[in-house]
């Protein structure tokens, strides 16, 4: 309904339809089979913001248009990263699991310094929402170009450096092979004690042994993850005994968050696919997102 | 050494000092019996927000000038009334007690109706936040004054009507005799079932019992509470045994966010004192804040 109030028409999957809008039902393995099956198909719109499931059904038909749900989902996401900063800070996980009052502790994002790693549509809207607070905010991108309010951009080859600094970092990248166990031992010993991370992109950008490692020996004071590798994180990993990790699984855009801006993304692009303007996530294959 | 920068001398409290500095070490009981000591005495700066605490010295010595610290401490408590909001609507609490992966769940902030009572210095740092999100804020006060950024402003007369509506309630009035158990059974049952509350203003506000009883009847959706009927909340109460309860104890201000916001407002209110101006924080001792 949504197709043809843009003016398009839903075609049966064995016609002759020219593009093919993927949902959150269909396996990746075996999309390129369906593709196959599918040669009018020209475009495909993928279900989620990350494309690394259906890596190999693009690198099979690297020909046709690849839309992903790339900022679609930008609002949840980043207010799902705000809330995990927040319960960190705020020492969330020892008072859910308290039946005594205890002592009054915490501390304020306010005046904090935060590191964001990745600048996409996720990354732009966690740098809206920390900036309603009084944060100095450094975001990390694959190119030099400065990010508007931020206070500082950098690229990877400044990581290093970067690390030493910041309270709190937040991973909103696109996990490509740059960016694969992106905080591995290196990266987690060189930020301070205090410092927390917050993960709401791909559980396979941060090492999760070097992570569980330092969180047993106290070297960082939190981590909080919506995404983990291995994701699911099986029962009786060691990260769910960690007092400072705080799990929550796939959390950050649920069904019922996704499904409605999903819906809204698929007719602008017919919109703009009829119209000839460019769509909207469109996906840099070369860049992986 | 504050007051001294802005021009004021720090007096022993045996001379003729004109004001005098409430810290948060002083018990609030007994603090008439100082006053009486120290005729000189024009001023006094109490250290919290509320002053219901000082109500009995207060009573004593209308003559004097009041003023509290509110205001100054909206900022990380606003932040924290924010935090408690994210963490109900994300389902922390059940997340922080999970071992186990289980089904993604939670409620996005954006596009939700939020019910802000009191439109003091943290009423207003409350509603700026909630309009970093996509929300719909009433604040309920007790003048007919609109507030600025409210999508509508109500006093007390319509809040049985206003219960009906909102997703989210935050309390972040004054406790006065107008706001004792401002919520209690009749309030309570008003709202809907997938309704939150979160407190962060004084326990006194909210009937206990009543709340207790809403939770554990699934009449809630959730209650996150900085501050309890009985405060602190003595182990064993029934609150403590409902999953969605989330209660922090005073942590909104802890100690370490507030002593520096507190050494800002001195010397501002000596600079005002000094010349002439209006002070940060007069207490109007007839509304009791």
């Amino acid at each position: 309904m949504a197709i043809e109030s843009a003016g398009g028409t839903c075609a049966p999957l064995d016609s002759k339809a020219e593009a093919r809008v993927v949902d959150f039902r269909s396996p990746p393995r075996g999309f390129a089979r369906a593709l196959r099956r599918q040669p009018g198909i020209r475009r495909v719109q993928l279900p989620s913001a990350g494309i690394e499931a259906f890596a190999d059904s693009i690198s099979e038909f690297p020909a046709l248009t690849w839309t992903s749900a790339k900022g679609a989902y930008a609002r949840p996401v980043a207010e799902h990263a705000l809330a995990l900063t927040l319960a960190l800070l705020r020492d969330r996980p020892l008072r859910a699991r308290s039946t005594s009052w205890g002592t009054s502790s915490g501390t304020s994002l306010h005046g904090l310094r935060v590191l964001v790693i990745g600048a996409g549509g996720i990354g732009v809207e966690i740098l809206r929402l920390l900036k309603c607070f009084d944060t100095t905010v450094t975001v990390m991108r694959r190119r030099e170009e400065t990010i508007p309010g931020a206070d500082r951009t950098i690229t990877g080859a400044s990581l290093h450096d970067e690390l030493l600094a910041p309270e709190v970092v937040i991973v909103a990248a696109a996990l490509t092979g740059a960016t694969r166990r992106l905080l591995g031992v290196a990266e987690l010993a060189l930020l301070p004690g205090h410092a927390i991370i917050v993960n709401i992109a791909r559980g396979g950008m941060i090492d999760t042994e070097a992570l569980t490692k330092s969180l047993r020996e106290g070297m960082l004071a939190g981590a909080a993850l919506d995404v983990t590798d291995p994701d699911p994180l099986p029962d009786g990993h060691p990260l769910w005994a960690q007092p400072r990790a705080l799990i929550t699984p796939h959390s950050a855009d649920t069904m019922e968050m996704i499904i409605p801006l999903l819906a809204a993304r698929v007719p602008e692009n017919v919109l703009r696919m009829r119209a000839g303007d460019p769509l909207t996530g469109f996906t840099d294959i070369e860049a992986g997102y």
